[in-house]
């Protein structure tokens, strides 16, 4: 028995990379089921194991959680330090958490998570500048209210998780968000859980080709640090 | 004190009904605040309440919550009811509402949401029918494993306040969603609340020239029962 976590190639899969990096910051055991991405359309092969054939999915035992978002509440149930203890934190971190979940299109379509890749970005259009604005007030905010060093304060939780991989996307993409939110990113990159995800995305020779012609459509890739 | 919970146009806002739905239905009170939508971008006015420019957001004293989903886990934390009593169900409802809050994008753009509105689509692609059928999977669903009549069981609680939007998207576009969602539908459809709330959007006489173009865009109008 025990957690299972599927997850997608840690080069690409900003979803999975979200819980996968929450339950190693709060060593949570689980097992790490990784199933490459395969062509542009994985659905059918992932609802082998997610109803809603995506990833993250954590199984325990017979129970499926199919959702970045519910994975944590469902591990908040059961772990301490999902979430902030202070009330007030706690109600910040959802909200940021959650208007990452639902929100910043622009960044995500404009700016796609490649972990090994630097790359100079072709525009940056109004509505990725305004993504890039509100991220960078939202960490100074939430780094000046609750004393970081991280995003609701002391520890390391959630909100910290779900912003992750704009921190490879800031890295990859050279974006500007504040002497604050930079101070977070490399914080946040520096964080062993993530060194240990950066090393296995580095070390992926996958390709897919869909992810691969998303960042060749938006930037000029100047390096890249991938195995060949 | 209390709470205030901002929101925009009844016969539009999608977003906005889904809390206000659930305090309803809940019998939770709140200061009904409600700020129209004026124009493509109401960002900045918006601002004034909600730190991402956007509604729904919730005032508890100085706690601001504005994200729908943070406002659901931020009232579950205070009131009973708003999630599923059983772990299992509570698991499930998450997921659903989750998938909701940052998914089914073709739906959304394809078939806004106008309580008023009964239209004929002018194409259905691929990617809204994968859509509609996941959804018609994911209601079928919970109503099998809990035991309806609501998505999570026998009460009303927030992953039904989630797709209530769906309710009228249906109604609107003639959806087809199975035999089982079709009742949820009709049942949502003739809660109290759901009810107050057409009953408002019927009454609107404001029109968003933005939201007008999006539906006339994708769909032939047959009546509008909105007031002149």
């Amino acid at each position: 028995m025990g957690y299972t976590l599927f997850t997608a190639n840690r080069n690409y899969s900003s979803w999975s990379l979200r819980p996968w990096l929450l339950m190693k910051a709060l060593d949570i055991p689980f097992e790490d089921r990784l199933v490459p991405f395969a062509g542009p359309d994985n659905s059918q092969e992932f609802r082998s194991f997610a109803p809603n054939g995506k990833v993250p999915c954590l199984h325990d035992g017979e129970v499926i959680v199919w959702d970045s978002l519910a994975i944590v509440e469902y591990l908040a149930e059961r772990h301490a330090g999902v979430w902030p203890a202070d009330r007030h934190a706690r109600a910040w971190a959802r909200c940021a958490a959650a208007e990452m979940h639902s929100g910043f299109s622009p960044l995500r379509n404009i700016c796609p998570m490649s972990v090994g890749v630097r790359a100079e970005l072709i525009a940056v259009p109004p509505s990725l500048q305004n993504d890039i604005d509100r991220i960078a007030e939202l960490f100074a905010e939430g780094l000046d209210r609750f004393g970081g060093p991280w995003l609701s304060g002391e520890s390391f939780t959630a909100v910290d998780a779900f912003f992750a991989p704009v921190a490879y996307r800031v890295r990859s993409f050279d974006l500007k968000i504040g002497a604050k939110g930079q101070a977070w990113v490399e914080r946040v990159l520096a964080h062993p859980a993530m060194l240990d995800w950066e090393a296995q995305a580095l070390a992926e020779t996958w390709r897919d080709a869909a992810h691969e012609e998303e960042i060749a459509g938006v930037a000029t890739i100047r390096e890249d640090h991938r195995a060949a």
